[in-house]
């Protein structure tokens, strides 16, 4: 198995790795989400990934970012790959409950509701707009953008996004099993909410808008991540599992170009998600990474092989990004054990 | 009079534009800003301003961050320029009162205290470093930083700094007639308060460390900008007036290279301000721009010449780079007279 699964057309210059955080209420829903060592816990994640990625380690709290089984983050994986490419990534705030410790491109949304309850994102159209600025700016300086994210629970609102696009859809998980039934639920009750409202005389909105579908059951991370990919003028790569497919269907749907997607042979290997016959369905050219975790050495990266985790805050695109840019296979697997043994 | 007093020996590719926003409380007491119509409507500016430079109108707000006689923000300026030169600038959140309506790399700070009560910027040595951060991520592209501020009240910070370190200087004024007095007797409160806390045998920290004396009288846009041009890897050019010679006096007692300054004629020619005499003790080379507002034909800049405003939001650096960038002064003349026109 080759650790890249193609050689992409493109080799940047100067590439910028944006990294969208955001939360949705979803993930403190007991069951939706291994992002964190408890459910309340997970809409800590994004703030604690984002930290350990810039400084190395974690000083603002006294827990780390790990699943209940205690599998390190995905975010060692890129902290490793900014180390080993002297890159520092933008982090983008599209939303979320807690201050972050570090700077970030601040859009001012909120989190993400619970869609069952009432509208997701009721500025979604805005938070595009303002992801939109935020791709003009990048588009002066950078040739790639490699847009990653952070939403625990994410997976839950990006099946209810692709659900709406009408996309026979699943998604993947960061538990090894997958909670199929309780996300396929909530988004059944998405469902019903709306209809009902309808049946009531209460206008949706415009469901065919892509950007109403991320406002009644997205998170706002989708918003603003699909505002910058639409308008940055450089070559565009989504780094994620499913939830960047939702992201890539969306773009589709609003009539712009399809990015790439690169992530990880994990999350290509969950049975339950599907990811490369989505793929398909949306259009995206995928690049799969295989950093061979069973053999690296290490009992936590090599639980992604099993299926826990997989993914996450642009770990596959980070890898793909040191390989396209010249770093060995060799170099990078010492890079991500040097740096998950310290962590 | 040339439009720049001198050329300068670079010729950026890759230029960004960074702003960064910040309020102090200073700016609510009576007769320290023009920058808005009233002293409370003072805070909100470097909010208004910002959308006014981004989408060339203001619509969150029924008002304009005009002074109290009308004459228009300095923003109009940097507008037309960004639109001439087809650039996007990046604005920083040192520390607002208010939320921003565009995108801003936000630091996550607050904003600054009255500093005759107590520390005015607790935070200080946290906003370097956050600071710091911005200037190792824009280091990835730019070749040239050019970096304004916008803080209503900044001039009263500004010289309770300078005086801190020992500078015998002398601050400008968005008013005609500079407040000298009243900016004298805010510092003189500072100093009695420092020596009253030591005399009580309460420590100040160290009062020779740069960023204790942001801490004890500055404003969170000096922490940041000190920090971003500290660790920024290209050319740095401070876009501003006397703000930006304490920024400038800041970097050089931190043993930094003391950047550029480019500012307006009209705060050079400001004789309560003493800008060049204040440059040359800091060792800080000067560009000034001369954009001849006395014959463009609109009454609200042709009172810029009179000493009303005179500069802010990096107007000046703004229409220095045009310059260098390419664009001749009529092209540059008849893009402000378009924006301001039509304000």
């Amino acid at each position: 198995m080759p650790f890249l699964s193609g050689i992409p057309p493109f080799r940047p210059e100067r590439p910028v790795f944006a990294i969208v955080l955001g939360n949705t209420l979803l993930s403190t829903v007991p069951g939706i989400s291994a992002a964190g060592m408890s459910p309340e816990k997970t809409v800590l994640t994004p703030v604690l990934d984002s930290e350990l990625i810039t400084h190395g380690d974690i000083r603002s709290r006294k827990w780390k970012p790990n699943t209940p089984t205690g599998c390190p983050t995905p975010a060692v994986i890129t902290r490793a790959m900014m180390t080993l490419l002297g890159m520092v990534p933008l982090f983008v705030n599209s939303g979320l409950t807690t201050q972050p410790v570090i700077p970030c491109l601040d859009v001012y949304g909120e989190p993400g509701k619970d869609p069952r309850e009432g509208d997701a994102v009721p500025r979604a159209h805005e938070l595009y707009a303002r992801g939109e600025q935020v791709g003009r700016f990048l588009s002066q300086s950078a040739d790639l953008l490699l847009l990653g994210e952070c939403v625990p629970g994410g997976t839950t609102t990006a099946l209810c996004v692709l659900r709406g696009l009408g996309i026979p859809a699943s998604v993947s998980s960061s538990f090894v099993n997958n909670p199929v039934a309780l996300k396929e639920a909530i988004c059944a009750r998405v469902q019903e909410r709306i209809q009902a409202d309808e049946a009531k005389g209460i206008r949706a909105g415009n469901t065919k808008d892509p950007l109403d579908i991320i406002r009644i059951g997205g998170d706002p991370m989708l918003a603003v991540a699909v505002g910058i990919a639409a308008s940055f003028k450089g070559e565009t790569v989504l780094a994620g599992g499913t939830q960047m497919l939702a992201v890539a269907a969306l773009l589709r749907e609003l009539g712009k170009k399809v990015p790439s997607v690169v992530t990880t042979v994990y999350v290509r290997d969950d049975p339950s998600a599907g990811f490369a016959a989505t793929a398909v369905m949306i259009g995206a050219r995928v690049y799969y990474v295989d950093p061979g975790f069973a053999s690296i050495g290490h009992t936590g990266l090599a639980r992604y092989c099993v299926g826990e985790v997989k993914e996450g805050i642009g770990a596959g695109g980070a890898m793909f990004l040191a390989r396209i840019m010249g770093k060995s296979e060799e170099e990078i697997r010492e890079a991500l054990l040097t740096t998950v043994s310290g962590y």
